[in-house]
């Protein structure tokens, strides 16, 4: 049976940014109070097997999902609270990798760096719409390591974005682990191999979904995701998660193929979204098709409730 | 007890770069047949849970210390190969931080990307020894991301470096799991929550030292490394180790205090190595001496054995 969510958080500790991180939210809720704000959860949760933590149980997302479809949820005039992993990818600065970079990067004779012209015409514009979000101060960053931070962090998020009612929207791209070691079960030290083959005992996480959408922040336009490996189970659990929750829409992606095609499902509808091998080619990203089709259902939600 | 390493190696498929990268090294050792070659290990390994891998456990390791010390190993003269877990830190790269380099770059008004003149000036000596080591084609580097992946490529580039005899030397920073669950035992499709908790069995992986020094590359001036949480169980498992395998230097390291503090230890002596915070402070880091040590001890090693 799964422990019920007061358990969990009674028994969790909070992440040491916990504070300070609430504290920038509810400020750049306060300079937004008027537009739409977007909540998006990106990248893997950490389980730690120990205290003093050398091993840990991961979920496998590099955060492509959450730092791209960010990009474009700036780009329809949201602004953004960027909940992520550290180390996953993020917006803007994705699109500058190691390698890449110092092969762009040139020495001139007074010892300054510039920058090779085939590199500048790629990410100008990238890099302008940087320095927009920047001045206009429409992006908020918080990272998160393991799920008890992460789910600190989105429930602490949630309870401040109340405030916007319906122009609040989450977009819960995380992989977000099913499982976890309560802290009062882990074991201080690195675990000895001396000891022997290793079995790991795993709790039920409780599911979130069901006091965020009833409590936390019931106003709310909420986007959850499933990801799969196996196609028969995708539309069949999207659908059952939207009676559960009662939420609004759900983005189901397969493993393999999540990069070009998802399904978009409500209660009402279910909308294949696709992109070709040449759009990818060209640079194209889903994220693009994805974000206008939940921004366009996320303002008719608004409409509605009005 | 712990599965024999050959049984492991006929269990476990090779990873699918597996041949391309081991012609590179080959090109590369023919490059570099009088020098001296470091190969280095570095980050952590995962170990799927699933063949279609959502979760994974895997070992803490940014891959600070091998991306540090390969910049160091080439400084010293070395040629490296450098066998890393693909998007851990990489020499050179990980002082171009994403973030970070998005403010460091400004638009000029033709379109062009510059950089600033602060950033310029603080990077521009490591943007040359990138560049030197490009033109020498003194870096080999060679990405993996499964345990099974490493231990594949490990075994398969020390047997291309024997020719080397004393002049290899291995540096083997990796953090790599002690336990693994076999191809054979492992779930097709992503683990259902519905299922309840989840209990996950893991087996010991064979202590691939003993081969390593033994008969894939006998005559190579070995250093491993030993990572702990408790103090009282350091040196006595360095030295153990030291004992059973047969090689040549441990290098000892706190998870707490890794960054400012090892311990190098040999059968015969054992030494600290320490930086100050002022050290740090100003830029300077521990894998300068450590290297400075390593390779001071790997060339006696070479001159003993003429």
């Amino acid at each position: 049976m799964s422990q019920d969510w007061h358990t969990f958080f009674e028994k969790q500790k909070k992440p040491s940014n916990y504070e300070t991180s609430i504290q920038q939210v509810e400020d750049f809720i306060k300079a937004h109070i008027n537009e739409k704000i977007a909540l998006i959860s990106s990248g893997g949760t950490t389980v730690p097997l120990e205290h003093n933590t050398v091993r840990f149980v991961d979920n496998f997302s590099a955060g492509t999902r959450g730092s791209a479809s960010t990009e474009n949820f700036l780009d329809n005039g949201y602004c953004v609270i960027f909940l992520y992993r550290l180390k996953s990818l993020e917006p803007f600065s994705r699109h500058f990798t190691g390698t890449q970079i110092l092969n762009s990067l040139e020495i001139a004779d007074n010892d300054t760096i510039t920058v090779k012209r085939d590199f500048s015409k790629q990410l100008v514009s990238v890099l302008r719409k940087y320095k927009s979000s920047v001045d206009k101060n429409s992006l908020l960053c918080i990272p998160f390591t393991t799920l008890s931070d992460y789910l600190w962090l989105l429930k602490g998020i949630c309870e401040k974005l109340t405030v916007l009612e319906t122009r609040s929207l989450l977009y819960l791209a995380a992989a977000v682990s099913d499982f976890y070691i309560p802290t009062d079960e882990m074991t201080e030290h690195k675990i000895q191999s001396g000891d022997g083959p290793l079995s790991i005992s795993l709790q039920l996480v409780p599911k979130m979904l069901q006091p965020l959408t009833s409590s936390w922040v019931p106003k709310a336009f909420i986007v959850s995701f499933k990801l799969e490996t196996d196609d028969s189970l995708l539309i069949r659990k999207a659908r059952y998660a939207l009676d559960k929750y009662n939420h609004h829409l759900v983005i189901g992606n397969m493993l393999q193929t999540r990069k070009y095609e998802v399904t978009i499902v409500t209660k009402d509808d279910q909308k294949q979204i696709k992109i070709t091998q040449d759009q990818i080619d060209n640079g194209i990203e889903i994220e693009e098709f994805i974000i206008e089709e939940v921004s366009k259902r996320h303002d008719a939600f608004i409409r509605n409730h009005h």
